[in-house]
């Protein structure tokens, strides 16, 4: 049988680059073009020498492919897809250019008019949690951001059964690896070793992508949501702490409660191959390479609050795994091939 | 002059090495006495090749001193400090056994009965920034722990003025010498490192401590606060971010609204030594080391939500710098004696 | 066709975890039993989160195995396998009990009596680079030390050659992982974090096994070599830095016995599926989580001195991956079943 | 009495700011100005929050000083600084750039002619230990790089008292912080945590001095020196371990040996206040934000190698606090004014 041939637009980031060491690993497909601006010209195993393995040469423009991963920033990602989608090649697009639906958002947000919003109704939001049966036959999958993964998954079963209030706080904290490969002060070693910070005090772009999706949850109804992102001292990793205010008569109190709220996250992702309702407070480290969302739902008895904390690892569930996940989906292949590895520990 | 006294009970714990450190450098003090179990017979300098200038043996029993400082855990310190007292020698305590006023929270949080409840109403609690007056002349100071002495600095000036609704949270992010010196899986090199996770899901001890002086500076009307501490991959450092809902019409809206937030802290810690009103989101690094807690309070606009964070150096402001600045205030030295060094940086 | 049933004794260690990960994912094998003394009753998943695909549950005996691998510390090992070993299964023995020739090194470098000297003719030292005809039928393979193997397979060619003097210093860096899951103050997050340091300065247990191996390469003429560990703070990964002078005139002066250099290399190592020569100074990052070995030899023109410096994962080729490579190898395998994986990046 | 004027010509960098940080609490000069290219205008306080307390505006011309540092690049360093020592304002420079006597070393070593040949022979190497007289009354003092400042004082008693053969290899562990603040993807977070390499394996810009001074304690026979130095996850430390050759009949063999050899540095450094004799394998931990180098010497016995260890902090006794301790020198203020603090630990 003939092999999908799949491309990568930006290899030379990290979400690009995370796409390489897992697709050339996937049994299904073949990896047939990579391409990046400064890096053009040079063969993949020399510009990233733990992919050795892999004989492509870095090229300016996208060969011919049947599906085709961007991994731009944003802006730039969506004026490269649209030729392609002319051509009818499908897009896993791991920028933000066709996550929001409200063109509107792009401006305010991102700084730049959308360029095809009539595109934007048509375009899948990848989490496939979510909306797997959209992806099966979706053009372009908008794939999420890693927070926005996170959020998500950490309070959709809530928010879908009405468990919660719209008081929403969501205290995220990243490896630095999601800041990119791009340099900047901010992600200096001497800098970012033994420091904690927050950031994006005013509004993280991933904000509007959780409140659409959320809010889509809630029917619509409005929410509430702060969300406030920190840098840690790690490469890889995402835990997002949730907070929100139980409503009241929804859960029996005490112990049973939790069990009960335990319950509807077993329910909600059953059968889901890359969610796992964790029985103790989670660790990063417990997903470390691998595209698994490890969710850990609990109460705080004292005041009725929901803890909701969920884990991933942001370059795999958070980017590159989701991305193949889709495209699982998407050519329909069994969901987890290819991104099946168990985490790397310790 | 003759100098006064000190003695370090347990200093073989990193709040007791950290004591050390900084009392070898005050210069109206005398270390005369440290002591610790296992090491006792030992050298300082042995047991810790970076006090090698200090010509001390740690003995078994605390030798003749004017203050006592106790960096031994909880229930044991009572047990130590009672016969102290009774001499008349003066202790900072930086467990957490004379922090709390109600005797059955000892029972609740600690497991186990307070051998001396009569003494906890003259305890004082060792925040010179709330409590320096009663510290002046205090024969036990209660040296608060190193969570509590992040939220209460971060939250003190909009409690006191009424600004915020009784629904806090608190998600604290700690570095791991904050666990102390005692092994543990939880603290086993490769097991935190490139990892992140929340812990105490059930209540941390730290909560009643926030819970008693944020209460009082509530002028006694309930608060319904959640706390969260989290471990990250580094030495030293916590940062707390803490959220609260603005009560409508105290602030002006917008930026203005800012400023008058931003002036209320400048007003709330004027003078103070050891708190910084930050212009920008603060990093732990900026404390590194030092006494200094900075704080930073802004405005989630689109919620109506107050966000402040503050960060410190868990040794120092956090246990060992701020039991060196209570003696300081209960001697009557200039308040930054020996412990003014700037934070090092990177 | 039925599966090959393999098993861990010890899974508890980083050593058999990692082997856990790794069976986990060979398609030709079945892991049938994992042992452990402390945690034996639970479920594997539940003490280890990330395996939590893996439905085994820890006893305390074997079960019936074709195949087992001893993750158990030394002497231990030694005296759980002999038993297998009677029954006819094959053993690969991560710990040092087979390694060493002479019975006496034992007792000097170990501290204990070899329970089955007369094995050790026997057992076959598992390097697969040079060692691959015997293994394929050994019923004893003592797997290497994750330090020797970087040595070895670092000094292996310029001996085999003869273009070195017997003056060889390898001055080796590890990842904390290295020294176990056992805790000590010497792996205490806080201590090893920020420092580095030299250990074992009167000789490492895995110098006896350098000194076998690379004499044997030497044709048995004696070498003198100095091996000094140091911890450096890090989970995985070793980098060794060997020093040895160049036999004068056996290589071109310059650029062109860069070449002579690199090219012997490549020669020796032709057709190895995990050694790789790399064109540069090589990162342990760009082996992590691989089985992979990363080999740079280089000159010193001033002094005319040969560097050459070779990085691995510690606990893939230098214990659970190489474990594995040895296995396919006894049952015919292709070599890089199971054990492909590249890198995992950043 | 009137204070001396110091003041810090590029402030910007590491080392810069280093010296910001310590000079600020030096009670005998005042630190009146500060310079920097891109920050020129801004305050010191607020391009480094941890310097709150210093209030000196970031100027682009020097003001007037009696002694400046500079901590420009090399090059950039002897241009500014020519124009100043014809002012007579005395100068420790921490580049290169008078650190070498022979005028082609700059060229071969650096890529530029030195402007100012004739001062090379009058500027003084500022490592006090080797050159405390010369130091006193020089007008221009050469700072040592960090790496040299460490393997010169492990080495400086062996090769001064004639005990080792010239084949020295030299193999440094540092931390990140001596690349400085300027961005590039070697010192890029994500790339360095988790990460060891060797580096400039072709030959460091630090070897021409490392053997210029050892040469010398040689009384100029010629040394063979192999140094290699390695890049660390950590922000702060520099670890050298020193190999060569015991020259035989020097020291007495086994036991008595080491003592002859530790005494042999105990002498060499006495009264010494930077200089510490470890009595078992030291940790750059132990030397954390201080100006102490820790030395420990030892015999590989099985070899008759000598295995000497140095530690240091490379900001501080590898250039900030070096450059103060000549400062202290050159002004006749006790060598460990304002350095004296003892490392931070953990």
């Amino acid at each position: 049988m003939k092999k999908v041939k799949v491309g990568i637009i930006n290899v030379t980031g990290y979400a690009g680059v995370e796409l390489a060491r897992l697709l050339c690993q996937h049994p299904e497909i073949e990896l047939a073009s990579v391409t990046g601006r400064s890096a053009a010209g040079q063969k993949l195993a020399d510009v990233f020498p733990h992919l050795s393995d892999i004989n492509l040469t870095i090229t300016a423009e996208l060969g011919k492919v049947d599906l085709a991963f961007s991994a731009l920033p944003h802006k730039e990602s969506a004026q490269q897809i649209l030729p392609l989608l002319e051509k009818g090649i499908r897009v896993v697009d791991i920028s933000a250019d066709f996550r929001l639906k409200d063109p509107a958002d792009y401006v305010s947000w991102y700084g730049f008019t959308h360029p095809a919003p009539h595109l934007l109704p048509q375009a899948v939001f990848g989490l496939p949690e979510l909306y797997r049966k959209q992806i099966v036959s979706a053009q372009i999958v908008a794939n999420p951001g890693c927070y926005p993964t996170s959020a998500i998954l950490a309070l959709a079963p809530v928010i879908k059964a009405g468990l919660i209030g719209p008081d929403i706080i969501i205290d995220s904290k990243s490896g630095v690896s999601g800041a990119g490969r791009t340099l900047g002060l901010g992600t200096h070693y001497s800098e970012v070793n033994e420091d904690v910070s927050a950031y994006a005090l005013t509004g993280h772009r991933h904000l509007p992508e959780i409140t659409q999706e959320l809010t889509l949850l809630n029917q619509g109804r409005p929410l509430s949501i702060t969300f406030i992102p920190h840098l840690i001292p790690m490469t890889r990793g995402i835990l997002s702490t949730c907070y929100a205010p139980l409503v009241p008569g929804k859960l029996t109190t005490g112990k049973d409660g939790e069990k009960q709220l335990r319950q509807l996250y077993l329910d909600f992702y059953k059968g889901e191959p890359f969610v796992r309702i964790a029985a103790a407070a989670p660790h990063t480290k417990h997903t470390w390479g691998s595209n698994f969302c490890v969710v850990y739902p609990t109460i705080d008895h004292r005041t009725g609050r929901l803890i909701i904390i969920s884990c991933l690892d942001n370059l795999v569930k958070g980017a590159a795994g989701q991305a193949i996940q889709n495209m699982n989906v998407m050519f329909g292949f069994p969901e987890t091939t290819g991104i099946g590895a168990p985490p790397v520990y310790p």
